[in-house]
C-alpha cells in the first residue's frame, strides 16, 4: 500500500537544479504528489516534495538525490506527524467562564434548574444541551481505511480526522468512541447503552459483514440517526459523481448497465443506493459467496469481473486490489470509477487510453463531501433515522454544486456543506410531513 | 430544595426605590444572592435580583413588588437557560482545515502513516492523538447534585458544566457520556468497553453504594486513571479547607476528633482521605447500617449525630438534610463544615453564634477546585491510576493557595489549577520513581 512520504531537499538557486532532482525521482518511477518551497536563503532553496511510496520503492533514491552536484537530501519531513502532535481536537466552553455569575449559571447551583426542566420535559435537552450538535464517531478498528484490522487505538487518528472535519466544516462536536469489542451483538449493546450521549451515531471502519448486522440492529433499537459511513456516506458521493459522469456522456444512471466490483461495505452500500435511485440493471462481483447473496437480496445480479467489464456501461470498483482491472479489459465508451484508495484498480489515464468515455479514481471522490452535511441536516431536522430520500437529496445537491467539468465540488468549501445540510434537512422534514399525513389519513 | 430564581424588577431612579424592593423580599424571608443593574434609561433601572427559592416560597412576593409605587415586577429572567441554549460545549480542529495539503495530512491519505506508527507502537497514541487531553465524564444519573435519581439525560447539563470547566480551566477535552444502565456490573462492562477512547475516566453522580463497586472494579480493570469525583474530588477540597480551618484555630487534623455526619459517596470519600492523611479519631453517623459497616472497614468508628456533636472537635456534614444540626447541639470551639448544597445542615452564622470556632457551608467549598487539576496532573504524568499521594498533594496545594482568611482559593483562577496540576503530576511521578526503585530491589 502506498503511503505519502515527504522528502526535504535543498537545491542551489540555479536553473536546472530542481529539474535534476525531479529527474532522479522520475527515474525511480515515482509521481510528484506535492511540491512546496519552504525556505529560500543564501542562494539555496529548501523543498518539501511529497511522493507516494510503498514497500517496494527503492530508497536508494535518497542517496542519488544527495549525489547531485546542485542538491542535498536533507531528510524526511515530519509535517504529517507534526500536525497530529497533541491531537487534532480542542474543546472550548460556549461562553468564557470568567465570573462567579457565569460559574453559578452554567454549573451549580443554576444548572439544577435546567436539569429539573429536562427531567419534566426530556425534549428540552435538545435546546439546552449540546445534544443536537453532538455526533459519536464509533469504530472497533476492524477495517480502518485500506489498512485492515489494525484495532481501535491505531484507528483513532482517522476518527479524530473525521471529528476535526465535522467541527471545521459544520460546527458539530464529534466524539471518537473506540470500542474494544468485535462481537456484533456486544458492539450493539455497548453503543446502545451510551447512545443517549449523542444526537446521532456514525459507525466507521467496522468490517463487513459484521457492519451490516450492527447498523441494522442499532437502526431498529435507537430513536436517533445511525449511519455506517463506509456504506452510505461513500455511496452518496459515488451517486453524485456518477450522476454527473453519466450526464457528461449523454446517459443517465437509469439507462446504464452498472457493474459493481467488490461487495464489501462500500460496494454493497453503492449498489443499494443506486437501486433506490432507480438503477435497473446492476451486476456485482466478489470472491465471497455470502457477499453475492447479499447482492441478490438488494436486487443485484451476481456476476464476475470479466462479465462486468464485457457487458456494463458503468463499472465501479471498491476492492482495495491495485491494478485489478487490466487496461485491455476496458471497452470504448465505458464509465470507470476505480475508487480504491490509495491504489486504484486501474489508472484513469490508462482507462481513457483504451477508450473509456470517463474514468476517475478515488482521490477526488472523497466521503468528506457527504458525512458532514448528512449528519448536520439530520440533526437540524431532528430526524429519527436516515432515509434513502435524505441520502439521495444529499447526492443530488453535491452533484449540482460540482463546478465546470468536475464530478464533485470542493470538499473544503463550507458553503457546499451548508447546501448539503439544507437538502438533507428538507428531505427529512418532508418525510416527517408525509408520515404525519399518512397517520392522519 | 432551593433553586436560584432571577427576578427582573424595574425601579424609578429615586432614592429608596431599590430599598423598598429589598424590603419586600426581606419580609418574605429571602436572602439576596446576587444583584445586578442590567440597564438604566429614561429614569428607570432594570435590576436582575437572584434569590434562592423552594416550593414553600410565597410567590405573592411578585405582586407585592409590583404594587410598590416606585417599582414594577417585569418577570423572571431566563439568563440561566439562555446560557444553556445550544449547549455549553464547542469543538474545534487544532489547526484550520483550509487547504488540500492540510486535509491530506490530517485525513486520508496522510493519516494512514500515523495509524501505522501507532499500530506498531501503541505508546505513540499519547503523542499523536488527543488521548492525553481527553477525559470521559460518565454518569448514569442516579444521584445528580441534590436532585436524586433524575436519570442520565436530565443530568447532562451537569456533565456539560463539568466538561466546560475542564475545557475552560485546564484545556482538557471532556466528553459527557450518559450511561443507560443502573446495574453496577453492566455499568463496568460498558465503561470498560469504551475506556480506550479516553485518557482518563471521571465517574460522576453515581448513587451510593453502587458507586463504590463500580469505581473499585474499573480501577482494577483499566490501565488509566478512574476517579469518582463525588467521593474523592469533594474529599480533596474538604481536606484542603479543613487543613486551613484547623490551623486557624491552632489545631491540626491529626490531633482533632473528627465526626463525619452522612456516609454516602462524599462522606465515605472524606473519611477515607482523612484517615489516609493521618487523622486518628474519626467517627461517622448514618441511618444505613451498611454505610456504618463501610465506615468500619475504613477504620472509622460508628456513632450517632448526637454523640458526634457532643464529642468531636471537627464536624463535617454531607447529608443533604437541611437544618439537621440544631444550633443548641453546637459546642464552643467546634469546627463545623455543613456542606450540603444548596441547603446546609446548619447556617454557619448560627453555629458561630453558639460559639463554634469556625463554621462554613458548601457554597465556597466547591469541587471545581479539585477535579480539573487532579485529571490534568494525572494525564501529564501518564499515571496509571490516582493514588492517595496525588489526592493529598492536590489538597495541600489548594490549601496553600488560599489567600488571607479564606479557606480555599478562587476556583476561576487558572493559575490555581496550573499549580494543582503540577502538584498532582509531581506526586504521580514520585510514586512511579519509588515503584521503580522497589522493583529494582
Amino acid at each position: 500500500m502506498k503511503i505519502p512520504e515527504i522528502l526535504m531537499v535543498e537545491t542551489v538557486h540555479q536553473p536546472g537544479s530542481l529539474a535534476r532532482v525531479l529527474g532522479v525521482i522520475a527515474e525511480a518511477g515515482l509521481i510528484i504528489d506535492h511540491l512546496n518551497a519552504v525556505r529560500r536563503e543564501q542562494g539555496r532553496t529548501l523543498w518539501e516534495i511529497t511522493l507516494e511510496m510503498d514497500e517496494d520503492t527503492d530508497r536508494g533514491l535518497y542517496a542519488r538525490i544527495d549525489a547531485l552536484p546542485t542538491a542535498r537530501f536533507v531528510g524526511k519531513s515530519d509535517r504529517v506527524f507534526d500536525r497530529h502532535r497533541g491531537g487534532k481536537l480542542r474543546l472550548r466552553p460556549s461562553i468564557p467562564i470568567n465570573t462567579q455569575q457565569v460559574l453559578r449559571d452554567i454549573y451549580t447551583p443554576g444548572v439544577a434548574r435546567v436539569c429539573l426542566a429536562i427531567r419534566d420535559n426530556p425534549e428540552l435537552a435538545w435546546q439546552y444541551t449540546s445534544l443536537d450538535r453532538t455526533v459519536a464517531v464509533v469504530t472497533n478498528g476492524t477495517a480502518v481505511l485500506g489498512l485492515g484490522n489494525i484495532g481501535p487505538l491505531a484507528g483513532l487518528p482517522v476518527m479524530e480526522g473525521k471529528a476535526a472535519l465535522f467541527a471545521g466544516l459544520v460546527d458539530i462536536n464529534a466524539v471518537p468512541i473506540l470500542l474494544n469489542e468485535t462481537d456484533p451483538a456486544r458492539c450493539v449493546e455497548v453503543i446502545a447503552a451510551i447512545a443517549g450521549s449523542f444526537g446521532a451515531i456514525q459507525l466507521e471502519d467496522f468490517a463487513a459483514p459484521e457492519c451490516f448486522e450492527i447498523e441494522a440492529e442499532l437502526r431498529l433499537r435507537l430513536d436517533r440517526p445511525v449511519l455506517h459511513d463506509d456504506q452510505h456516506g461513500t455511496a452518496v458521493v459515488v451517486l453524485a459523481a456518477l450522476h454527473n459522469a453519466t450526464r457528461r456522456v449523454g446517459r443517465s444512471i437509469e439507462d446504464c448497465a452498472i457493474g459493481q466490483v467488490g461487495l464489501g461495505a462500500a460496494g454493497l452500500g453503492i449498489v443499494r443506493l443506486l437501486k433506490c435511485h432507480g438503477a435497473v440493471r446492476v451486476k456485482g462481483a466478489d470472491l465471497s459467496p455470502a457477499a453475492l447473496e447479499r447482492l441478490r437480496v438488494l436486487g443485484g445480479e451476481p456476476s464476475t469481473l470479466e462479465d462486468i467489464m464485457a457487458t456494463c456501461d458503468v463499472v465501479i470498483a471498491t476492492t482495495g486490489v491495485k491494478g485489478l482491472i487490466r487496461p485491455e479489459m476496458v471497452r470504448p465508451g465505458q464509465i470507470i470509477l476505480a475508487l480504491s484508495n490509495p491504489d486504484a484498480e486501474i489508472d484513469p489515464v490508462k482507462a481513457l487510453e483504451r477508450g473509456a468515455a470517463f474514468a476517475a479514481d478515488g482521490k477526488g471522490i472523497n466521503n468528506v463531501l457527504g458525512f458532514p452535511g448528512l449528519f448536520k441536516g439530520a440533526l437540524e431536522a431532528r430526524a429519527p433515522r436516515f432515509t434513502d430520500e435524505m441520502l439521495i437529496a444529499a447526492a443530488h445537491r453535491i452533484a449540482e454544486l460540482a463546478p465546470g467539468d468536475d464530478l464533485v465540488p470542493d470538499p473544503l468549501d463550507r458553503n457546499v456543506h451548508a447546501a448539503v445540510t439544507a437538502a438533507v434537512r428538507e428531505a427529512a422534514l418532508a418525510a416527517r410531513q408525509s408520515e404525519k399525513l399518512e397517520a392522519l389519513g
